[in-house]
């Protein structure tokens, strides 16, 4: 009884502790996304949408919907938003007809890395809250914990789609003139 | 110029990392927390005011507006539904005319505890995520880089407060009996 006790106390201490902790962190980030994307017209799930399709180079709406961490309908929907302002196209592909993709169009990728441009890490709070770790540390930290918990919670498939994304993030970084180049004028790749 | 890009670059990976893995880990929670209160009719900013002001044993609106991550609006407009409800009070303290403060009454606590009695870390996500850390390193993850990120965020301030809710939970939860007592029959403390 008093071990059972013990550890429902120690579940509840450290969900509760992680709940308030996440909340805190998630207004902080949600905040700021926002006034990054507002001179766009964006909410947070649209630009979150462009930005997997953009780095999945082109993905299903339930692809959007997992990695983007919302409903099917919520997806589809902002979506279609999306491609009434001529920023994405749907389409099928050749080898899947069941599902429904999403591509960027060139208008769609110039917004992206537009906004990608104006990217100001002296507004953001998770950038400066990291910095003293990144002083001591000499790097940003891993996160590997909230990695873990978070790699646990929605599997792996979450976990390769969520690499995917920031190696090709990386991988368009680490080119510079690549990179000013793509900014600049921007080539498409076609989806299959 | 390649030096200022790679920083931009490391800034952008690191805050879109921790931005997406944050959003992840607070909708889990969020969907979590609301299955969990759903019988009682509360929603996540109602059940934060009372743990708030339970834990504080009473707080200020500022408080809970601060700890609880919302807006003084919201913390003050959500507070007069629990009051409406007859689950808190408003009053002064005497050495402080200009707060509007809120404690528990006696039925607010009797809620409060009885939520934190039905509360199944078998449907907890984050509880069932960090399980393989657990396993790993004998005890839950710290979460300090989460941690220092949030402290310096909101500063010393909020970790104070929420330190103080956890220490209060924990030494509540310490001796069994009390606490098992507590439950069945609680005793409030004034406010001052």
């Amino acid at each position: 009884m008093s071990e059972n006790l013990n550890s429902v106390k120690e579940a509840m201490l450290f969900t509760q502790r992680v709940a308030q902790l996440s909340k805190a962190l998630w207004k902080a980030i949600e905040k700021d996304w926002q006034q990054w994307i507002k001179p766009y017209n964006l909410n947070i799930n649209e630009h979150h949408i462009l930005w997997i399709a953009y780095h999945l180079k082109g993905a299903s709406i339930s692809d959007v919907a997992k990695f983007g961490v919302m409903h099917v309908s919520t997806a589809f929907n902002f979506s279609k938003k999306l491609e009434e302002r001529g920023l994405l196209r749907f389409s099928k592909k050749e080898n899947d007809k069941r599902n429904t993709y999403i591509e960027l169009t060139d208008k769609g990728v110039e917004l992206l890395l537009e906004i990608v441009r104006v990217f100001d890490s002296s507004k953001n709070s998770v950038y400066l809250g990291a910095q003293p770790l990144k002083e001591l540390y000499g790097k940003f930290p891993d996160m590997m914990e909230m990695m873990a918990i978070v790699k646990n919670i929605y599997g792996d498939d979450f976990m390769n789609i969520f690499e995917k994304s920031f190696a090709n993030l990386e991988h368009e970084f680490t080119d510079v003139n690549g990179f000013l180049e793509k900014i600049e004028h921007q080539e498409k790749e076609p989806i299959q």
